[in-house]
């Protein structure tokens, strides 16, 4: 492989789609980001696909004909060892779609498949917080709350490639409905989702005078309103964030004692206004980990943001080219 | 190496010592077993481990001296790469004790050392229910609730050999106090200790009319004599066992989620007496695990009871001999 040689990956979510071109070293040259349309459908989708993937060829100098290899990151249960997306409930209308051979033919150039989460926890082993951590753990709070393990350095797959739904451990058996089918796993309780559904609640019920302000001022509660509304002193939002504090902390113990990891890494949107509960989530996890494994476990945010899963495909790509995987 | 050597696995207990003599197939052809001494100190202790030894090779028909290694599984968080016990409630007055060495230097044999829980989970992999599984986890309930994790068909141990703690991870995040010092961890719910407490109080409560009687003609309430009450009609303690299969059940759906395996093996103890719980637990995991990583798990109970700790060393003497690991 030469240092001047150029690959792609592409992001796929929901509401966007972004794809960079970079080398093996994860330095990029060229990004684009635009609307995933994929309400619209398979059809629409993969087009967006392909000219974001153009756009970026453009913005980096380089023919799309040019590129080695494209790594694709998509939300789903994604089947990566087959390069087939089974379904996604961010993308309609898809079913067991063979997105590696659809977009291999299209652009004639090898691609490898992974979902959206590994492949981020991916990204920040080898470029971001994580960096060379032999044994790490990612959890993603966004929307939901995805997760990737890397262990001996590389990612844990599962069966099916399953593996990694660090959002989904139940931690209160008797807790809510979960989108997931199940009830009380941590996505249930914290995920950008439930956080602003209290927000709304706490508005409603007249509790919080700085988030009725920046709600009625900005639209639709988030997560990051809700940071700014602890900062501007509403007390009961402060105490709903403790506990969502608590919830992660509690994961976070029980990672710990099963996993033994150097470094867990929080990821994803939310994680982004974790002001409000990252304190009280670490302190959660000393508090209720067992002390042998608690004395080898730092626990960081993710560096990479919004790149974290287009760079792990970059790092995905660098193993099979450099293992032939 | 020869299939005539033989080599030798001691599993120590806080109440029992087994040893057996093997060669590295499994094929046993010598075993003792007596009490530990443990309460009486680390010497006493390892004067039993070589007696329990020699008495396991004059069965088998060896001198002592021709055992080509020896495999040691140990409650504890045992620092395996080191060969060293930090400490372990059921070893009282151990502290830091370097018992490769201690042994290695007595027996004059090479010796390795894991956890209790993880030598069982490899026995399980490589002898037993779990034979030649992937991704497998291994739980034994007994008097508490340990783990052991197989990734790729070999032990994963973690930043520093402690990872595994199965028993470990918090399911009621408002749950019970945990002797590791946490909370509403499974082993808080289901251990053998939290299921006899909760016999004693059914009984204390006149729930349990069968339970009673065999607690009278008995003594101590175990749950094999609570699966007993279960079959003879006692409906408070089938309620409870019912409980019982529910927290473990919760357990599972997590560890699906997160593992991904195709099988997961129950040892132990307790999980003799799983007849009370087993069912709900495995029904209880399909209704909440998520559907993908659902379809690949087999749950199953152990297959090789008490010697799934000392097979389980030879296997990690076979992996050493054949890999000079």
């Amino acid at each position: 492989m030469s240092r001047s040689e150029r690959y792609a990956a592409i992001d796929l979510g929901g509401t966007k789609v972004r794809a960079i071109v970079a080398d093996l070293d994860g330095q990029i040259y060229g990004e684009d980001i635009r609307l995933s349309r994929a309400s619209e459908g398979l059809a629409a989708t993969t087009d967006t696909m392909v000219a974001c993937l153009e756009a970026a060829c453009v913005a980096a100098g380089v023919n799309t004909a040019d590129i080695k290899g494209l790594g694709i990151a998509s939300p789903g249960a994604v089947d990566a060892y087959n390069g087939v997306v089974p379904e996604a409930p961010q993308l309609p209308g898809w079913r067991d779609v063979p997105i590696v051979e659809i977009m291999s033919k299209r652009l004639g150039v090898p691609v490898w498949l992974e979902n959206d989460a590994n492949a981020a926890a991916l990204g920040e082993n080898r470029f971001g917080a994580g960096k060379g951590a032999k044994n790490m753990l990612y959890m993603t709070v966004s929307t939901g709350v995805g997760g990737g393990i890397i262990i001996d350095g590389d990612l844990y797959r599962g069966t099916r490639g399953a593996a990694g739904e660090l959002g989904h451990m139940i931690i209160d058996y008797d807790g809510p409905p979960c989108g997931c089918g199940g009830n009380g796993c941590l996505e249930s309780l914290i995920s950008g989702t439930a956080i602003a559904k209290e927000g709304e609640r706490l508005i409603d019920a007249g509790k919080a005078p700085e988030l009725t302000k920046l709600r009625d001022a900005e639209g639709a509660v988030t997560a990051e309103m809700m940071n700014r509304a602890v900062k501007a002193g509403d007390e009961a939002v402060a105490e709903y964030a403790d506990r969502v504090g608590m919830y992660l902390g509690v994961a976070l113990a029980s990672y710990v004692n099963i996993f033994n990891p150097s470094v867990i890494v929080i990821g994803g949107g939310v994680s982004q206004s974790g002001e409000m509960f990252m304190d009280q989530a670490v302190a959660t996890m000393k508090r209720k980990a067992m002390r042998a494994p608690l004395a080898d476990v730092t626990v960081k945010l993710g560096q990479l943001q919004d790149r974290a899963g287009t760079l792990g495909m970059i790092a995905r790509l660098k193993a099979a080219v450099e293992d032939g995987d």
